[in-house]
């Protein structure tokens, strides 16, 4: 078991509300306003299933683990419950709901976790037996990859103006094509 | 024309530095050492591409498309100046770096360029004939895609870590094959 490993994976989570302020607090509308690929989420999209997440999986999982162990799987995680509830909130607020949850998500997790709780099993509805180190390092990696759906979206909104360069930019080609390989 | 694009554009831009300071500074190490792909670059790697952008590319292109036009094509981008020129600079460092070269760059484009510049030609050495509009749209979305890298290097730091879930996170399987669609 690597020392620090939940102090270190809540560094990086610690991180996301501060950063998803930076990046979108105040954006021009022209920025916001496309998603990652043809069928995919707007940055607002994006924001409101980080909300669920903070409402209703990780946390709700780690009590789970550490209160039932594997007897009782986790509820499964509503990918799409943001895009009823979120219709109408400006993105700006979304980002705040977004942050005030982590802040006490994260609040909870340092009174409920130390590293001896890591190797604690829980049942996923369609995985199977998971650990809290796992669960935590998925938070974690969760974050990171819809953060990078935001900015594939973001790219996507200039998409029509840096003409020939397009080419150059996977960012933009792997909206089209997944496998594509820039020049 | 769209109405503002230079605004709209530096406003992505100027939120760059503090960006990476966010995410970045005093961030584990544990985090930061693993590329976004098997040959990619580490954090490290793409800050330090950004800083050769700041450096020789995005403004010095922008000077010659004013004061040369097609006359005179661009200087090539060093794609990989900065293995050699940031070995042993902390990370830390190198983002602040970054951070002051975007900010003086940021602002000698407020006095180089208006909305009246954007259809002014240059020669790029490869793709023939551009325009400033393009390469401005250009360098905002080359931040984009290059701190998507970052989040797949991060993200990589956890591949270990995360158990069954990895079928579920795309960003950790498009590491090992670019066009894996996640469950």
């Amino acid at each position: 078991m690597t020392t620090g490993f939940t102090e270190q994976t809540t560094d990086l989570l610690s991180r996301t509300p501060a950063l998803l302020r930076v990046l979108l607090i105040g954006l021009p509308e022209a920025w916001t306003d496309t998603p990652d690929t043809a069928a995919g989420w707007r940055p607002r999209d994006v924001v409101g299933h980080l909300i669920t997440g903070e409402q209703t999986d990780w946390v709700a999982r780690t009590r789970r683990i550490l209160a039932e162990g594997t007897s009782r799987p986790f509820d499964r995680f509503e990918r799409f419950a943001m895009l009823e509830r979120d219709a109408g909130v400006p993105l700006d607020e979304l980002v705040k709901r977004f942050g005030q949850l982590r802040e006490a998500n994260l609040a909870a997790l340092r009174d409920l976790v130390t590293d001896a709780d890591l190797d604690k099993r829980g049942l996923h509805p369609s995985l199977g037996e998971v650990t809290l180190r796992e669960l935590l390092a998925t938070w974690a990696v969760h974050d990171l990859d819809h953060i990078s759906q935001i900015y594939a979206g973001l790219a996507g909104s200039l998409d029509a103006d840096v003409g020939p360069w397009k080419a150059y930019l996977g960012i933009l080609l792997r909206r089209e094509d997944p496998s594509a390989v820039a020049g």
